[in-house]
């Protein structure tokens, strides 16, 4: 490994104390990730976690695993993505702090929501977990990955779980993901299909000896506007659900009959089913349609009756809340450990082209997760 | 000019007959011509009609204007295009003649129904107009242009009339794009536009908070699933209407709720009214929508009450029938000219992979052309 161009300073902001976690963020920003070209700062983080002692640091491809191996009773897993969405031109970085007139002091720039504020969160306690050394009361392990953000078959954390399994085993695990600072428990499924029509191509000066496909649609498009998405308890919490088109296509020249035309559909589905019965659901709705799964993936159930996690949602203070987004909690509850999504930063502004984060959430995360972590520590 | 690589035979079958016709579509065929693509076929096509006596020849980019100058009281104008549509892969080309099962001989090949049937036709005439010489009783104008399968702005007619709108000064027009070698009056006019939903995107995890544009679409399908299309009398013609999608486009991403789908239509009118009276209908069925008129063609009105319309009919022998495709007889109707559509081949075939035309219709059409044009000649 080369040394990285940009360092990560873990130093702490004054003596006994935590590092400055809001200037960690935009460091931690200002090197650009973009899903793909992570390298940079996967080495950045590799380098500023193998400094830190008492930390056993793995990294695959552009992953790194840094945990402790005290051998205590519980493990606790921290994860994040390390990277982001495009940036926008002229780009939404370096990173700017400003004022913001209803949110108060904010980061502003790609990744300070989505979500880079978490993976400073993780790397400051990475530094708390090491200087207290074996008088922390849980093991713990950080996990910061790759390719969140682009498809499924590149997941980091999917790649992680095929070649490193052991290093993902946790009795609970918090995902960092923006999360406004509340506990978001489990998340929606998400199946994606295409509902096909088919007909007859012909001239379209001629229609009658034709069938067109795009008419033959109007059905299929009126059970979606009619559709009325159900809201499913599960272990508590409410999810929505939503039944979306976020494709059409149909159409050969401008002066066809076109002979077929398929509509994409999104279904979010709560945890109360599997993708199987999503499916089924799917296929009830458009019956009579042809309908063709294209992708799914299970959602996961909150488990905020799981001891583990009931501890850490009491020391957050807050009232948690159902995750709509689908996030990589799912993989974790697929592999068998409950996750909760807590994390710095508003939703609404991921992707954005003014993405940011107030910097409040940054710090109380880091002192609520401390706090819990290190519990009982002097 | 260089020598056309294929040069075209219009010498006599047998002495004082007309050229072979048959023979002749299979040459014209074998001179691939796509549009674009025309020169080679022009060439030819220039070098045989210079080669005739008592012809003024006119060429302008890969078209060909020859006509007879005799001064006599009536001038009838004969036009065909030389393109094609593109080639199959692999290539339906060179012309293969055969017995069809139920159309009997045949030729099959690009070209041979639209419409380098109604071409060699020309050409054949062209040849015994010219050897008829003074005796002639009508001036007759042959058109041979590029580009008709193409956008309209490229149309060869269309420059033609820009350039030497004089050489398409007539009394009565024959288009001898393939009718089944029956009288075709008139042609429904074609307007296209675009019906524009709009919403506001969103996540689709959080679809509550858009608006789906697609959604909105499904009264735009459902109308157009319920239109009934009209059938107009025009001069004791029937023309059958249609309007139908021609396409559909919407969605932005796989989890994003769309903010704009597009729903293109085109309408086929009956000549009863112009592209003004199509766009208020279009207007009308889609109230409420946002509609926008993308490119519209008047029709032509049959104009088979006009004596030399009416003459022409008779000769035939056949009933006529309304032209339901835009054809270029429209824009005659625009100059003034009264015009039909009377050519080899069933249009059911044109651009087909396995395009023919039958032969018989070939020979019949030369026989009833030559026979009305030279009327009494010797």
């Amino acid at each position: 490994m080369t040394a990285p161009t940009l360092a990560l300073d873990l130093s702490p902001a004054s003596p006994g104390a935590a590092p400055d976690v809001v200037e960690l963020t935009r460091r931690v920003c200002d090197i650009p990730s973009v899903s793909g070209d992570e390298t940079a700062l996967a080495d950045a983080v590799e380098a500023a976690l193998g400094a830190l002692p008492g930390l056993e640091v793995t990294r695959d491809g552009d992953a790194v695993v840094a945990r402790t191996t005290l051998g205590r009773a519980e493990r606790v897993l921290l994860a994040g993505h390390l990277d982001t969405v495009p940036l926008t031109d002229p780009p939404n970085l370096p990173v700017r702090r400003e004022v913001h007139p209803t949110e108060g002091d904010v980061l502003v720039g790609r990744g300070t929501c989505d979500m880079k504020g978490g993976v400073a969160v993780q790397l400051a306690l990475a530094r708390l977990v090491a200087d207290a050394g074996p008088g922390a009361p849980r093991d713990v392990t950080f996990v910061f990955y790759d390719h969140e953000e682009v498809e499924a078959a590149k997941n980091g954390l999917a790649r992680l779980a095929r070649n490193h399994p052991h290093l993902l085993a946790a009795d609970f695990a918090i995902l960092l993901e923006p999360s406004s600072a509340v506990v978001e428990g489990g998340c929606n499924g998400t199946l994606r299909a295409e509902v096909t029509t088919n007909g007859r191509a012909a001239h379209s000066a001629r229609a009658w000896r034709g069938s067109n496909a795009i008419h033959a649609a109007a059905p299929v498009l009126a059970r979606l506007a009619d559709y009325v998405p159900r809201e499913v308890e599960v272990e508590g919490l409410v999810f929505r659900e939503g039944l979306n088109a976020v494709g059409i296509t149909g159409g050969i020249a401008g002066n066809v009959v076109p002979d077929r035309c398929v509509v994409t559909v999104n279904y979010r589905f709560a945890p109360a089913i599997d993708a199987a019965g999503a499916e089924a659901h799917v296929r009830e709705v458009f019956a009579g349609f042809d309908v063709r799964v294209t992708d799914a993936a299970d959602g996961a159930k909150p488990g905020l009756h799981l001891p583990a996690a009931a501890d850490f949602v009491r020391r957050t203070g807050t009232t948690p809340l159902p995750k709509y987004g689908w996030t990589d909690v799912a993989r974790f509850s697929a592999l068998g450990v409950p996750a909760v999504n807590y994390g710095p930063g508003d939703n609404a502004t991921a992707h954005a082209d003014d993405e940011r984060c107030r910097t409040a959430e940054v710090e109380q995360c880091l002192e609520v997760l401390s706090g819990w972590l290190l519990e009982g520590v002097q």
